[in-house]
């Protein structure tokens, strides 16, 4: 069966600085038509560091859409079709200071299927060594190492609650097995 | 540091079906100030069902934001104020045709810390049983059991790309262990 829907018309709701708000009329595959309400996003790059210690890197960031610090692995939102693995370099150094070499994928995550069009790249640093920390104007980081086998408590005791962390953490290990 | 951020005004910009756009004007923790576009969702509830032979139930579902059909766990979007507990019972047996005779969590997460509220709360199935099926209109929605290696190849290959699904099976892996 085709369970495509096909677009009828659409609006633009909202274009803002990160993220566009379009809703669309559309046909369903039983030719009923339906509204759906979508985020457009650029997407974003996040990069997960183990070193050689077995730990890894950590931000503690704070985010206002949940009003709470939480832990996350460094990550970026994309500018319009820029290549998601400068931007994961560029955002690694930016947000902790330390350089990658070599970025490996650990695969492309959807992270809000029902209303966004976000992709995040997610990535292995390869080759580390230490560079400059230059944040934004208004982003306050605080990187740090942390023993994988904390991190798997961290994750289990859903102290570890941003998804796109864990997706990287997951794959990481499924990779290395 | 304090890292939080202090509203100072906010306007809501859409009022939809599915989520409510928000902007926002803040006070970063360095006094200057910013704007943030901030997507309000009432959240989710997901059902990872590991049947007997160690098979994982996904559907195959059609994502209008992504043009694409995906893999997923059952799962779908709360009421506001809804207990996610029975909203992932009611989601599971509407999308598959299985009941759950329990429910055990397996954490909450957060699929896009940069501009959404939403919450997926994420629960392990127990006691399967047969139910029925029951789609909304517009849901087009195919059930199949998946032999957990072969979900583990497919997260691998990133066949399987949605955020909440490797997060459910990664956290029921750790809490195998």
């Amino acid at each position: 069966m085709d369970m495509k829907e096909k677009k009828i018309s659409g609006e633009i709701l909202y274009k803002g600085k990160i993220l566009t708000l379009e809703r669309d009329k559309v046909l369903c595959p039983n030719n009923d038509e339906a509204y759906r309400e979508i985020v457009r996003h650029n997407g974003g790059a996040a990069v997960l560091v183990v070193n050689d210690k077995n730990e890894i890197l950590l931000i503690k960031q704070y985010r206002y859409a949940y009003d709470e610090v939480i832990y996350e692995i460094p990550a970026g939102k994309l500018e319009l079709n820029e290549d998601p693995y400068y931007a994961a370099k560029r955002e690694l150094e930016e947000e902790t200071g330390y350089k990658a070499n070599e970025l490996i994928s650990l695969g492309i995550i959807y992270p809000t299927c029902g209303y966004s069009s976000e992709k995040i790249h997610l990535y292995l640093a390869k080759g580390l060594s230490k560079g400059k920390m230059h944040l934004d104007d208004d982003e306050f980081i605080e990187p740090l190492f942390i023993d994988l086998n904390t991190v798997k408590k961290m994750i289990l005791n859903n102290e570890i609650k941003d998804a796109k962390t864990i997706c990287a953490i997951s794959n990481y290990l499924l990779m290395e097995k």
